[in-house]
């Protein structure tokens, strides 16, 4: 049962954290972070919590990471709907609590969007559907390969919640003008729920392109990296 | 006494350059380090103070970290009072020099808010009471999950300084524009004193809602991972 | 096989969220990443596949550490070849993949730079050949003794990724007004087949000057830091 | 003799890269790296090359490190003039790569302030000599209180360059605007001998108060922390 909630705990953390920054401090006037800040938070939910509760569950905070692993040969079949019903509670119960928050802003009314994923209107700088697929299924596969590797037992021991957490940093680098990034279903879904509309129809390419993308990465993970 | 040493030392350091970037840094024109800068320093305070000295005193730095690893179980209850007077000490001593350099910049007559926290009018984006103390709980309770579970014998050996630290610039990277945030009520404290009127009325809630967040956090690591 | 592989996802990797976080992100009005989000994406590339792949192939990523490494007698000179051919199949099938994202962004005609290097007047910030020569080379030289040092069997074990990536990082942040940062001729060569004319024209000091400073690196390692 | 190439190349770096940073790229329109960039630019200096040559010469890079490392027990006498000649060296050769490069941008005069440390009228945001001496006194004692804490053999092993490097980023999101951050009497005097006049008149107090805070430091760390 523990690894059960340090999968809600995490992926809490990271729905709360990354979106947090996004709806609360990316765009204040002058001093806001914009997105590199935004970018550093997402990465840092995941490193901080891969080091808390990491040794508990393994730190998955993501229903696309569960199945890279499982393609990969690291986690077994049996685990994926527990680990992911657990990571949609925590992350649904974070945007609850990231409305609840910011409804007691003054001068609140509605948010558009709130920090939901999207492709074409949707996207923040108007990228195609097909864009949006590729740039979500490689991201999630070299995320994917970054922890398949980090984590490796020929890898440096104890450095990989460090390059998965920057990684995907660097992820939201590359990719927030294009889908506001997501390689995190859980994260999505969350999101869009409170989004609604359009963002709810669009949900299906944030599920199926990070998992596409991760299986894909287990595959070459175990064909060609996997006790090398 | 020299942990008390390294707690004054350790608090002095956070106070002196988490407020002292956001004083000095954060809105010069153009080139100025903004919310990211000084989401930055904060963390980078815990960060590096926590490898310098926290083999002495386990680098609290905080009296709710004192108070949530109490309710972990981590830390002997006689030792609260004099780790919370050591953490004071060193918060005031930085916010006094803090004034003393800020003084002497030509133009100066008196600043409004220094770096002090507040809620509702005072808040930096207008965010109610209740938000604010709810920010301030989680944030405060998901830190103590952070030091508890990075600091726990299972954990990689060394990183939690990294986690911990990187973990504080996160939550400010979050929360600056709703509280200017706090999750430390000694930091709170030392700029309340200075900013005086109704930031002193309301720095109640930079006390209470960090050690309530701070010992729930304790008491799910002590129920949910301790020895998991 | 399996280390080519290695250098060809690790320079795809690169190439892809370095100057894809060029070409989607920095420029984005008001939130946009600018130029540290951009030196702080190269540098986690390398961190993240460092930790990823190093332990397969030393993750180069890079035709100037391959010769670097091989000057400093760390690399088997027989090995050149295929490493430098893997990195350089990485870096173009990474700029067909950002070519394929842009080119689905609404309003995309044609894009001039890319993220390509250049001097005189494709230098970002108009500066001359021979200072274009100087930087690059000044640079490449110390990214070597930045990685001959880090990996050096005296050094602390397992950091060094840390100690390159942000190296690499730290590059970035120097010199991008100065030729748009190489260092890397498989990165320099991947952006100027799509920028095309001048662009590729100006390649020969892209190359010559990183692989220079690599190999003088590598010789000064060995004369007076290696088993100091 | 090792030691104290790895001495002058660390300064070179230092320089090269911390100064470079903020002479190319601070200011650099919309897309400038501002005061956080110069800050990471720094830091990342020492990180690098601790990790590079820190196991041959102890990475001081730095008089005042030198001097505060002495005054703490951990440096000998003898060496203090060999290895502040190595810094002075490294840092004025540096001082001349960057006059190189930059004489190489188109409409290159001549440069105010090179990146000069300053107080009063010459401080970026004009700060009294006071108040300067005041900052760079405790910003220097901080920093070798990280460095004597984070090298005693009771801290963790092999993180030391992070917490050091990261701790000099701090210092400078703090104190740019002060001063323009020196801590360090070789990287102000080789900026002071190019930008001439009232900065090398002023560059007395970027010698005298980072070195007498970096003695009081060590005199700290000796009677408080060493062998705690």
């Amino acid at each position: 049962m523990k690894k059960y909630f340090a999968e809600l705990f995490g992926t809490f953390w990271l729905v709360f954290g990354g979106c947090g920054s996004a709806i609360f401090a990316a765009g204040f006037p002058e001093l806001g972070i914009g997105f590199v800040g935004v970018a550093l938070a997402f990465g840092l939910t995941v490193l901080t919590m891969a080091y808390a509760v990491g040794h508990i569950s393994g730190g998955h905070f993501n229903p696309a990471v569960s199945f890279g692993l499982w393609a990969g040969g690291k986690f077994a079949a049996k685990e994926l709907l527990p680990y992911i019903l657990s990571q949609l509670i925590g992350a649904i119960l974070a945007a609850s609590a990231l409305y609840l928050i910011v409804s007691g802003k003054e001068g609140f009314e509605t948010i558009g969007g709130f920090a939901a994923n999207g492709y074409a209107e949707l996207s923040p700088d108007k990228y195609s559907m097909q864009s949006a697929f590729v740039a979500e299924f490689l991201l999630t596969m070299f995320f994917l390969l970054i922890i398949l590797g980090s984590t490796n037992e020929r890898a440096p021991k104890g450095f990989a919640p460090i390059a998965i957490g920057l990684g995907l940093t660097l992820i939201h680098l590359i990719s927030i003008p294009i889908t506001n990034t997501s390689v995190n279903p859980a994260r999505s879904m969350s999101q869009a729920i409170f989004a609604g509309g359009e963002y709810l129809t669009q949900s299906w390419l944030f599920c199926a392109a990070p998992i596409a993308g991760a299986i894909v990465a287990g595959l070459i993970h175990k064909a060609l990296f996997d006790k090398a």
